[in-house]
């Protein structure tokens, strides 16, 4: 049935360009659509793979799979380009546990970059989230070879997502930026350095999640020498546990972190891969598709951001399996270290097309679009306050209302890896998806596992990439960029 | 000044009847929201004695701990009752790991009564979710030794509460009653049999919860001859390790669960504690409060039901301490064995209401008024389709609007304690509390911890309860009986 209607598609179409351009777009969307490898892409990365964390041989496994699979798919120029990250880590065990008067198995994680303990802790924990940071020194010998409760009861929790669906049910942003992805301002590496100078066996804070959920990050810059071995707890347990101490239960913990600081390889890397373009007078033109491949550590990175990086590949997949013949150069990259601060993103950005000597370069380059925030369809584009650039998403857009794209919106969203690019001037844009509980389960926590992604909306988001990269790459003139008349 | 307005209270009230329940109704409020031992009584069910699993050490702790704060309340024939559990039981400790290809520390929870495994069992699990259940036997050599996926991958997850607010804001039943706290259909009971005499080393299977919180119940039929060491994981993470089988993944886990059997006391107990009436006309006439004690293990009961122990307590002190004078008997009941299927209070209505040789007790009992599902201040109470009742309570609840109560609604509610006196014909009733979340990511849960109990709910709710009993020991004439007229 499909194939009929595809043949007719192709008989009725009138010669020249658009018709050219609904062909392909009718082939994108039947591959798409019918013969997906979206959900396997994803299910390896999440399943085989599971958490990339920059610097992690998890991460290095999973740029080395992404470049195969593009490879194997025939795309052209694939590559890994390195950029010093500076670590590599690993966590191989764990323990936190209530062991008396009661047992209690705590929901824990290790922070990132950790320090390992020296051996199994065993203790009353102290509690010093009372104390003002500056007096911590006083109490140097309650603290020494400790498990240390840091911070006060956690009585704020992450109950609101930042984006909210208008009356339109788009979402748009609302109230403060996303919290910084890094965790450490000054204050608290301090107060690391403090502890681990006091000599603290651990220390252990709350998250702000909320019956389970936990937001696990953690720094970079953490080494046995500035820090302690460092564990987030649910809150409901850690705040029972400062209760306990409290009212004089004689409350004992087991504590342990087993981890290892990597050294083989501390690069961090993104994957490139084209399908050149075929029109010698725009060839040299780049339009740029991306996601961000590196994942917090406590689940699988599923829709922070496995989804996008399986539809990355299926887009362009289906790009080259249909045959499309783009007249301008159609990249993908596959970025590291976002979550670190969009460091691969900047490395790449900088490193092409920053500066006098990369002006032409920058002149080549068309548009950037980018997919991480949200899972699920692709609803729309945040046209970052650039109404021309509105204009050309709207019109590449309308076709896949019936897939459930709904609108784009002029708003601008931060924190991800199109910054690196509208940095530089460059036009960069980033997919609207389903934010439902985005931010108080999903990303960043102990919970982004294959469940918050919906299957379908893997296929449909890899029809709407590889179309617009298409229609991008076929477009007639150029991108109109931010404060200039399409 | 808020003496000032007693005092001024007691001045201006009319003498007779109505004047004496004004002042001691003024009495019981200034007492329960300006002097409350609620919110310590709460803290020390679960923050010092924590989960209060029926015949746990726990548990035994918690009945002794309650009657000798109410003899210390000063109130009268403060005693145990016992009845046969059979059962005695204490986890002492737990692993549920991933350790190969990669480390991931489970989600888990023991299941209560699951025997011990014999070791710490490592090894690759074997998933026999797909086999009809009748032909696991056939698959003897592949789960003898080994850790057994027993179940599908969670695909159907508790994500709607059972009582929803109705647009006058009141919680009212929807759907299908509350799951049946006891874990085991003869089915389930059979497959632990055989996966037992198969030698399957341990069993994981998903909860129905989502993003980290578990339900985590057990069967207490469970022993080392007829089950398997028996851990519930989150779904999320169980669905990883389905997947992960599937996909030919070399997944390795360590499981080990550390528990007793306990022989020494297998007993179930209920407390009673009394204000006795003071008229002679009346006083044998009985107003009954109760509410279950005892919880399941994963968290610390607190909504269900610290809150309402804590609250039944504080409103036999409020009683007690300000010399209310109740015509008829107030008798405070503390079950245990609810979440076992009624255990506590059905044993005490049989072996006091039952039969031919209780009929004049049955004359005597006045009213049973429960309070147990949801939490904070009471709303209101489910008059079980008695109009006549909804009327007396209608009355009783009139002056606590002030303080949030809201409305008593016609329709019932089940399981849970007043079902064994109204099973006997007596009138029981049972309090309205907010529901938000309350079937999600409460009650049953690895999460129902204080975070889930408003403080000031629990000051409002003793003064209800106890201006509720008052009432009920003052008033003139007959409690209205399902069937009959007022």
């Amino acid at each position: 049935m499909r194939h009929h209607a595809l043949a007719a598609a192709l008989v009725l179409a009138p010669c020249g360009a658009g018709a050219q351009d609904a062909t392909a777009l009718a082939r994108i969307r039947d591959e798409g659509m019918n013969r997906s490898h979206a959900l396997e892409l994803f299910d390896h990365l999440t399943t085989v793979i599971g958490p990339r964390l920059t610097g992690s041989p998890a991460f290095r496994q999973s740029v080395d799979w992404a470049a195969a699979t593009l490879r194997g798919y025939g795309l052209a120029n694939v590559h890994l380009e390195a950029w010093p990250f500076g670590r590599g880590w690993s966590l191989d065990g764990q323990t936190a546990e209530l062991i008396a008067p009661r047992y209690l198995p705590l929901i824990a994680f290790a922070e990132a970059w950790s320090p390992p303990t020296t051996r199994v802790i065993e203790g009353t924990p102290v509690y010093i989230g009372d104390l003002p940071p500056d007096s911590v020194r006083a109490h140097a010998a309650a603290i020494r070879g400790r498990i240390v409760l840091a911070t006060r009861p956690q009585d704020v929790f992450i109950t609101k997502d930042r984006l909210q669906p208008t009356e339109h049910d788009q979402p748009v942003p609302i109230g403060a930026p996303r919290a910084n992805n890094a965790t450490g301002p000054l204050p608290r590496a301090t107060f690391q350095q403090t502890l681990h100078d006091l000599g603290a066996a651990a220390v252990l804070r709350p998250t702000e999640g909320s019956e389970g959920t936990m937001f696990v990050l953690g720094s970079r810059a953490s080494t046995p020498a500035n820090a302690v071995p460092s564990l987030i707890v649910s809150a409901e347990q850690y705040n029972l546990l400062v209760r306990m101490l409290r009212d004089g239960v004689p409350a004992r913990l087991r504590v342990e972190v087993r981890a290892r600081y990597l050294t083989a390889d501390t690069n961090g890397y993104n994957v490139l891969a084209e399908i050149p373009g075929t029109d010698p007078a725009v060839a040299d033109e780049v339009v740029l598709l991306g996601a961000h491949i590196d994942s917090w550590h406590s689940a699988t990175g599923a829709a922070d951001n496995a989804d996008a990086v399986a539809e990355l590949i299926e887009a362009m997949r289906i790009l080259k399996v249909t045959g499309a013949r783009p007249r301008r150069t159609i990249r993908a990259a596959i970025w590291g270290g976002e979550e670190q601060g969009l460091l691969g993103s900047r490395a790449y950005a900088q490193q092409h097309y920053a500066g006098d000597a990369n002006a032409r370069a920058r002149e080549k380059f068309y548009v950037y679009l980018n997919n991480d925030p949200g899972t699920g369809p692709i609803y729309g584009w945040y046209a970052e306050g650039n109404a021309a650039a509105k204009a050309v998403l709207d019109e590449w857009l309308a076709p896949f209302r019936d897939l459930g794209a709904r609108r784009n919106v002029m708003e601008k969203i931060g924190n991800t890896d199109h910054l690196s690019f509208t940095a530089l001037g460059l036009p960069g844009f980033n997919t609207i998806q389903d934010y439902t509980e985005y931010d108080t389960r999903v990303h960043h926590t102990n919970m982004d596992f294959a469940e918050r992604v919906p299957a379908e909306g893997l296929k449909q988001a890899a029809v709407v990439l590889a179309s617009f990269a298409y229609q991008a790459a076929t477009r007639e003139g150029g991108f109109p960029r931010a404060g200039t008349t399409p």
